[in-house]
């Protein structure tokens, strides 16, 4: 924290100023200017409050200076974190993929689905149980129905499950289900549900908030990982933004910034980050080529008959062809597929 | 929901598209243009799956033309609603204040706080016992011995209390203490805290989320409104956007047109709209000039000392002050107050 | 600027710093912390280049400190600036309100538009005669016919007039007629036309942009300044967000941190904001409410005929209606009109 | 356009609308619906102005449900356009590479980073002699000096150039020097400089501004292309969000939509897109492996020393390196270069 004190403060400005950084056990540290002081905080652990200095007499500004994360750091742990359940493995090397339906709607679905996207190469098997949507009227998922067809579709494919929870009193049930708890965009600073799915021993997926600084993005997996679990996918999956002919924003320019700043593994959801199906495989090709640690993608045997998401809902039949071309790539880029 | 056939859709791709409208129980109307065939589906009920059509052979786009919420909607119900708790009312014609400090930090920092915006003028009185934070090391409110601190400045001043609600295993703790229930910006989208406080007989103020359209926000009303709760207030507390060096943009220009659309009252938080106490005055009398239905106003006895949100806080004198300008534009844009 | 060195900086990484430091003519002072080095630049008189730093060896990050700009700043000029023409003044105190038609459409259209908000208390007339469209099959104005129309309204009126240049080539022309050149919200970082309007006599009125940050709105007022050209006019006229409910949205909050930033005087044009007849006089209100400076708004004789524009053009009687409580809140806040 | 009546609309409301839309030489066609009516309307040639019926008595929304470009739109030209300049081409299969310095800074600079980036296989050589800056107090560029140099370096090595044009005035002048005119992001809507580029015989390639959608970017291209300029290449650059951890946010998403929407050739610019060097060769093998036209890339040979933009500049290492993973992606994804 720099504290910059306006040109007219008075020597008793500075003097409370820092007297107070004195009080919070921190050491003040005078930067003489030309026409104004600034004066630096040293000796503090974690992020100061800004709004403690700005609000006295003769201070001009206050500009936090070091980053407000912890566990998720990449200078606290150097090297990735990966995900691995069985053989199937995100982040170290190892690029990860998570395909099926964006909602379960039947157990002939997700068995059709299942079956397909494991043998299209696919690591992973989605599909939604508990469904976010904007209407109270909109299909709301099948609940525990779901999640047990869901576990079916994994003994029969030996996919592990990644499946959406919402509520914190769903936690417990939905853990005894899946393999991943996904958290979604719209819960990513429900801080309650993120500590409920820390203090449980199953993997999480975090997927970004339509809305989320990238700070705000790691500061809740920080949250996360607080409360003990380190088992932590990040996913990308499309920001808000003024720009209406595409669903959301795929934000790809921040995956090596992400990369850069936390170990955590990063995934890519193209489905949602279009919204348009005809956009999916484009967007899947350049998370794999640019370095994403994997990608979660919607896939639908009938995509016209879904009951959520099916525009944006590859077939079977797209999803292999597109799975070629993404090992195609991985390989140049050297990744693990 | 109007369909755009394709320049080149052929006879096979509309009837298809017709049988599909039939399935679903409605009725296609051809509309013949120029170039291109659109095709209009009425006897719906509720808005239609856009998703449904634009799959299909020949489809160029689905365009949904009536509005999704029902509830909420003022040609449903066009008379204001009102919330009124005592003699304090919010909506109907009357200009609500609440005010208070953003948490709740100690029985003796309330009580000032509750004595002094009553004597101000203030009609409910603010302050979070379960904070928010987008850090897991900054302080998260006093919980459950908070919400006691509260109900007994409420037993002393005769102001109703408004505090926030976090996570659903807490609304019934929540609402023993509460007498209106605050949803935060960040889970305007937990659908299911939404059900559960439109399940409980206490008032509801939900606050905007940060990145949530004017659809959105009336339909996670809607939500609430669906569980048999009518007693909502919403909260305008600034969005999102590309402009850092306010806290938010506090998106005023929604106001006019949320008041036509909806019979709900709904108040303006510039506390959090700028996030800045010299912001705060000007941007009240605004909201009173242009005929919002309230207020919520962060008041700190001493903000240099506040444990949360400080700089956007007034100090009772500066409150006291801005409530006099408030009076007066209330009188001249005919607002009880 | 402050430059942080990373933790595991070297000894080399440092003096590289402070040598390059003192090649730019500042001086470096050295802020020891707990893990790592801080040093501050001072001597300088405008703003450094972060990029030199950032990319030297052992730089964690540079800070900028200080603001960018200068001849706009209110550190400068405390007092403030205002635009008169004749008895019309925008600033310094008074609320100076622009009316007429979006775009100069016939010689009747202006002259009832001219004589109606001359009648109703209006100060300045608008119009445009060259007119920026998204499309280019759009009306693109009448051009040097539209001036003329203009002037002849002032002579008839007396009002000044305000009109705006899209073009280095045209500034001249366009000057020839005009009291008041305006520069559109797509010009405003158009640089070679900033420069040229700082250059010529007439005052000058510039629109905040889509997209504009309030550090590159004053950057844009800084390019006609440095020309030596003070007679400016800042107008908020709403920023682009994800909403789209409304035309734009309107930044009303930015309006008290720019008066403490700038002495020039800042407008509001509710029209553009929000692009609903509806709701302008609402926010009309607030900004005289909230201490702007002045309104722009689109006021038609009939609006249902405009070539450009109509759905947010008040009528004649709606404008004239709205002075009157424009006129009762600026007796409230002690603004003179 | 559709246009939709409100449940309470009269008969005389609606006789008022299709009369206005027969006055219009339009045709209207009733849609009848269970609660209200809808009218369509057919025969107009280009896009109608929803205002004209949105203020109209009874009238509830006016819906467009046509695309409003033309001349750029792929349903006019189903084939790909390409810009192709001696042996070097962008689009029609071929992947484009143009590298250079931000700003042409020095003789020896522009030719060290000529020679560098043809040896690593860039096809255009870059280079700024008119820089738009936000601060008037920062490097303006070198003007026709600069674009001397430009030339020289392209005599020396056969790249063709890329150079920015700001003003009308100067679009003669660089035409002179110049291969492909480029506009500037902060031009996009500049329409007075897209006629002028539009109106002379040298290629152009136009970047979407900061907050432009994709419908107004492809607009701009219709201006230039509607004075009879074909030669026109797309650049996507990074549009403004509410992330500032990136300089902008790198609209990848907006690429496959834009290349279904128009037949001419878009290439990225992942150097304005992230405004780091660390992050631009992740987002060029990004652009490849979705398959865009081509690439923009900064690259000077001594970064650190650039007076522009030398944080995202890449050094010529470094670009000859990522030249070898983009020649090996695009290999697998099927593109020439």
């Amino acid at each position: 924290m720099l504290i910059l004190m306006k040109a007219d403060a008075s020597k008793g400005d500075v003097e409370a100023v820092e007297k107070k950084i004195r009080e919070l056990g921190f050491t003040p540290n005078d930067i003489p200017g030309a026409t104004r002081l600034a004066i630096g905080i040293t000796g503090n652990q974690g992020p100061v409050d800004a709004g403690i200095f700005t609000v006295m007499a003769g201070v001009a500004d206050a500009v936090p200076v070091s980053k407000p994360w912890k566990l998720v750091s990449r200078e606290v742990k150097p090297n990735d974190t990966f995900v691995k359940i069985g053989g199937a493995q995100i982040g170290g090397g190892r690029f990860g993929i998570i395909a099926g339906p964006c909602a379960v709607e039947s157990r002939e679905q997700v068995d059709e689905a299942a079956v397909a996207v494991k043998a299209a190469g696919a690591h992973f098997l989605r599909g939604g149980a508990f469904k976010p949507r904007t209407s109270p009227y909109a299909f709301q998922g099948m609940k525990e129905e779901g999640l047990k067809i869901l576990a079916e579709a994994r003994a029969k494919t030996g996919l592990p499950i990644v499946t959406e929870v919402m509520d914190t009193r769903d936690v417990e049930l939905v853990g005894r289900y899946a393999d991943v708890l996904q958290v979604g965009a719209r819960n990513m600073q429900n801080f309650s549900l993120l500590e409920a799915v820390g203090g449980q021993p199953k993997a999480v997926m975090l997927k970004r908030g339509l809305s989320a600084t990238i700070n705000e993005f790691l500061m809740a997996a920080e949250y996360i990982l607080k409360q003990g679990n380190y088992n932590v996918i990040l996913c990308e999956r499309g920001i808000r933004t003024f720009e209406t002919m595409t669903r959301n924003t795929l934000d790809l320019g921040s995956i090596p910034l992400i990369k850069r700043l936390t170990h955590l593994p990063i995934i890519v959801d193209p489905s949602h980050g279009t919204g348009d199906r005809a956009s999916v495989p484009a967007l899947a090709r350049a998370a794999v080529a640019m370095g994403a640690d994997g990608l979660m993608i919607e896939v639908h045997p009938h995509p016209d008959k879904a009951l959520s998401d099916g525009p944006q809902s590859l077939t079977p039949e797209a999803f292999a062809k597109l799975m070629e071309s993404v090992r195609a790539i991985a390989a140049v880029v050297g990744l693990g597929i």
